[in-house]
């Protein structure tokens, strides 16, 4: 069927609004449906249809599709970081609609490359997967979850025969009263892994439930916890935990903040650490979600993981005359293939940082461009501690002598 | 200059890479840069380079641009709503990478269509923004905090001066030790407001500082709190506050998710309520950051305050045989002017749900798009818990008589 | 009824355990009562029956009464503290099993008298309790806290009716789906006040039900809160707010903890600040809960109240040189009447700071003991601070020329 | 010297009043310093002089001794539960000023009682110390964290040969940029075990040093979590993690509340769950704390630990028209060896639950306790629960026909 013909179809009841691609061919479909959805509100979609790419290619990744958001990239960099897994200095597209963003990272990026370049490390690398059991009440539970400690083998068994790549790590239980939690941890290599781990964890729970009295209830019981904000994955680490720091001598910081090292490190204490300290906060830092936000949509991450991303802790303290400065991500969940990884411009953005699909060794691609997120979003946070701190601080710093 | 003498320019280091549109019009700096920044990567950013719109449109929005990020882009809906401020049923436009969820938030969206629609209001709307200040002790923090509680009139003069739309609704002060944290409340109507709350804000600040002893230290002190997951915003609330819920006739659940509102009930508790208390969580929710993320997306918001997004409680409950079921997001921070919005895809997909640009009365865009979202997401609640639900629960259920 | 036949009615179950008072004095039936849960263990309480008071005046406090817990109690101070509503320089009893607290808490007190005292203030009074209604859905809870927001006025009326002291200063309502709690926030002079609250909050929940179609489900929607660990008491405070700091001169950290500004700043920046941040905590302080639940035992407080006393936040910061230091705790419930302040020990103790009974003007009492509190509390902190800076942190300062 | 000449020598500046256990017996030097204090504050300290054990007995509990507070105690039980450790049915005494608590827990105990009993587990015991170490960077970091991975063994040798008893089971790294935090778990036994795991803590501090670029700044980095609300106790637990749970049939619920089991898991879910998830809490309780704090006062505890003794979920839910209720206590930390065990009245109070001293196996004596009080902290939850339901719910589900 054609545009029209389907439109048709739609508007005399004879097919519903998701049944179009199996009539005609996906741009087809979209087409008529962007007819019928821009008719209702009597607009047009004009520029949401102009995407570049076969709507065939974006079949695994939406449904009712009537084309695609274009969101405007920029990048940073070239990043100057001393990586385990980062080669060389890349770029790192960065896509927002927030102005002044890149510029923003752009200048802290620029100022730890004059400072020498930053550090990075991967300090955790799990993915997790948490479903929820009942049992008859706490004896059961203590029975379940006695049997799992002891059983972690046959667990993991049963969950890598799912998987190629993944790697059952750890499973830990919780309890609460007639609930058994089991919290799945896996390196699953250069995937995110959120499916490969909820495939994994199925498997595994066929088994508890074959072993135990423990009943699955849902296959995610929120102890894993994903797309939430919970203590759980910032102290825990979800993902991977990545961290990055750098020393900036005080004439770097002068000359690209026209601030002083004290007057950032007061910054970052009173705003970081007190200030989300009293704000019940578990993100103790300036705004490391606008670089998770902006390279997880430019790289075809899942952008409601961004939740995750920002369980972040930035520090900043005075050494010697020089500014020392950190961020820790507890819980980046990024992945080089899969998900939206393999979208034509997510893929163009993954080759110009060098980690397009899976690396050798396997989880050094995704390593990489966790390491190159996290060198990011520490120039993002120097960027707004260093204009916080010069349109205040400075003086004052001066007339009080600090 | 054209894009072969950028090029050029850039590698003999007469130019920087943020420099170009300085010497040619934004899509040849763009179309420079792309080649630059894709030869250091041995790659090409060509799809990149096929947005939809001219590049001068993006300045407002981006630097160091290359292109855009094209997101598949579906739509759910029509939305079947009684809200305060949403007029008719909309589609709404989502934007995401993973597949399988436009479909599972539509079938949501149906069931409660079938079920005669949802309700939805916004409960609170309150931008915010908190400064931090130093003073010399508790002493001068007891008297700045009573200063302010008294003058708050003479700081809504300052800040509301500096705005066309923008009111002052409250400021409350904070003290940890020697540091005074002011957070400023404002409606700011259809705008998301965090730029209009900055400036307000800003103006205020300086009274502060002429009547009191307090010296600002950071305009944002973290108890705003933007961009990180933090417990003010879930018990205060940021930007809109907004609920939806519905009662699901057992009949509809068993038709659309083949399962019992006595085990939807269930997971719900053991996942959403009891995991998530387990978790130290400030989400108590399945996966509201997934709807909210391809609404902000398709719609031109600040996809890092998906963050605050996801301060969402999720409540299901059997009642009389039917499934009530709600969705409460504390801190949903959505506006239809300013930002993202203007971009072509982005107000395309706005003009789709009716709510672009201003409305009238002023706020009622934002409201409405509040509602829609919050709709949406229960949809994608209901749905996925019924998911959930249906696997494992619906036979145990029979089972046991409960 | 002696002891011998009360005992002997228990057995032959004619008399429950709780039921002796009705039969003889509060002294013989605390007795009978002793001898009878010493036999089922075949132990026996003799120190326990060594109270030093008529049990008849602990009627109010405690049932099934078989004698009293004795705990050491020892002293600290003179506090010297300028502050609102402390008189004098006075003592602090605290009662503890933790062998060194005392005479730790003592060294830091010490310490700020060397320095010329300690600074506290009172920053905010607000015992709070909140029930929570059931509505229909998120519509009714829309209106119903749209109708509480428009007549607090009334619910004043009818809640401070019951009470001669209390007065209501605000009611917040907070929506989740259906159920709609109200946060009621009153002065209450020198009591701690939960009782008073409760009682004058369930008066004005019934204008609550009679106006609105809200009903009443708990008195207690937990959003109170009491006796949890809760953001909403760190933010918003609960009880009183009380902040007491001091500058400590370098002199006078070398010769009271041995080490110096520097080392206590950092050892508070990594443990208090960053330590706390990653533990995903409410608490920002090193042991603040031992001095007040010492302090509260001491003085007749509610010790499961501790648990909000511990909602506190140390900084220390080098300034010129010396050591600002200061702790803020959100949320102490204190009250030199009612509650276990009349019981004879607890009495004294309270004579011992000059705080028994009502103040003059009323409150005052109760903001000079959590004046006190906070005040030894600092102490406290700069004590375990010290000491954990001493061990190892002076040399390394030393050698890294820090 | 006896207590005039100790009371001169104080007011002549010869002694402090720290000193004088040095030059006479305990009781006489309590008895000087009781005068001293007492006259600084024109009163008396009559009744807390009136202790009822040799001062001298209380030497490591306390310093600067003025005699005891003195709390009245009553008693619960006898509990009927069947649990992995504990005993028989004893009582518990509990001490406390708060009237009508002791009366309440019982109710709830008697309900369990008449229903067949409740259940109680241990189901996991870790006595955890986290010290905090300055790396260079997170080069550092990273290296150090894997060395504490692969170096487990040594860790525990150094930490074991601190103590006769303690058992070294995890060491947990953490990173937070320049800070490495290290999460030591042991099994202490019957002791509650912070000392033991400071000092095994400590000696294991030394290896990291030597072996490890990391430097020790504290060795309490707040990720332990001692005396603080944090997430990481309340998702890892600490001390003992104890549940108990019982089935009430709706016969007893209505027999002892007046209510029905409907009532009750309403309450529960919109309170307990609700509620503290819109407050932002670690306790989804309803009263947990007052338990906790009342048994901890009576048997020799430490109470500032009712902080954590707080971070404890309840939840209630219908069952074949019974109530099933669970109470789930994360970190319940305490001993029947140490601290405040062996003062007169603790040492008696324990005797009465039979658990005084190590127990046989060792560690099975504090296991009993903590179910024990999980026990009577369930009784309380379900009393409390059902006299807010009783008050309003009954009726309502009545005409509600739910």
């Amino acid at each position: 069927m054609d545009t029209d013909a389907l439109v048709d179809a739609v508007r005399d009841g004879e097919l519903r609004l998701h049944e179009l691609e199996a009539h005609a061919d996906a741009d087809t479909a979209a087409a008529a449906r962007r007819r019928i959805v821009a008719d209702a509100a009597d607009t047009s979609l004009e520029t949401v249809g102009e995407y570049a790419f076969p709507a065939d290619d974006a079949e695994p990744n939406i449904e009712n599709m009537v084309g695609a958001a274009q969101v405007p990239m920029g990048v940073v960099g070239p990043l100057a970081v001393d990586g385990d897994a980062i080669d060389g200095e890349p770029y790192l597209p960065l896509a927002t609609t927030e102005g002044a963003l890149v510029a923003s990272v752009n200048r802290g990026c620029a100022s730890m490359t004059a400072a020498g370049g930053a550090t990075a490390r991967v300090l955790k690398n799990a993915m997790t997967r948490a479903p929820v059991f009942r049992v008859a009440g706490v004896a059961e539970a203590s029975e379940t979850a006695a049997w799992v400690r002891d059983n972690v083998e046959s667990l993991a068994s049963a969950a890598e025969a799912t998987t190629s790549h993944g790697e059952l790590r750890d499973v830990t239980p919780y309890v609460v009263g007639d609930n058994v939690f089991l919290r799945f941890a896996y390196d699953t290599k250069d995937a995110m892994g959120m499916n490969m781990a909820t495939i994994a964890t199925e498997a595994a729970c066929e088994v508890v439930e074959a072993e135990t009295p423990a009943e699955l209830v849902a296959l995610s019981g929120n102890l894993c916890s994903d797309k939430k904000p919970a203590a759980v994955n910032s102290v825990e680490g979800r993902g991977r935990t990545v961290a990055a720091d750098v020393v900036l001598p005080g004439s770097v910081v002068e000359e690209y903040f026209g601030t002083t090292p004290a007057a950032i490190a007061e910054a970052n204490t009173r705003k970081n650490l007190v200030g989300s300290a009293k704000a019940g906060s578990l993100g103790f830092n300036a705004h490391a979600a606008n670089t998770v936000a902006a390279a997880f949509l430019a790289t075809g991450q899942d952008i409601a993981q961004v939740v995750e991303g920002a369980n972040a802790i930035t520090t900043a303290d005075v050494r010697d005359g020089d500014l020392y400065a950190s961020l820790t991500l507890a819980s980046l969940e990024v992945g080089t293939v899969g998900g939206g990884t393999k979208l034509p411009t997510q893929a163009e953005a993954l080759d110009v940082v060098g980690v397009r699909g899976g690396g050798d060794p396997a989880g050094s691609n995704a390593d990489a461009l966790a390491e190159a997120i996290a060198t990011a979003a520490l120039g993002g946070e120097l960027s707004l501690l260093g204009a916080l701190a010069s349109n205040h601080l400075a003086s004052a710093h001066e007339e009080l002598g600090r």
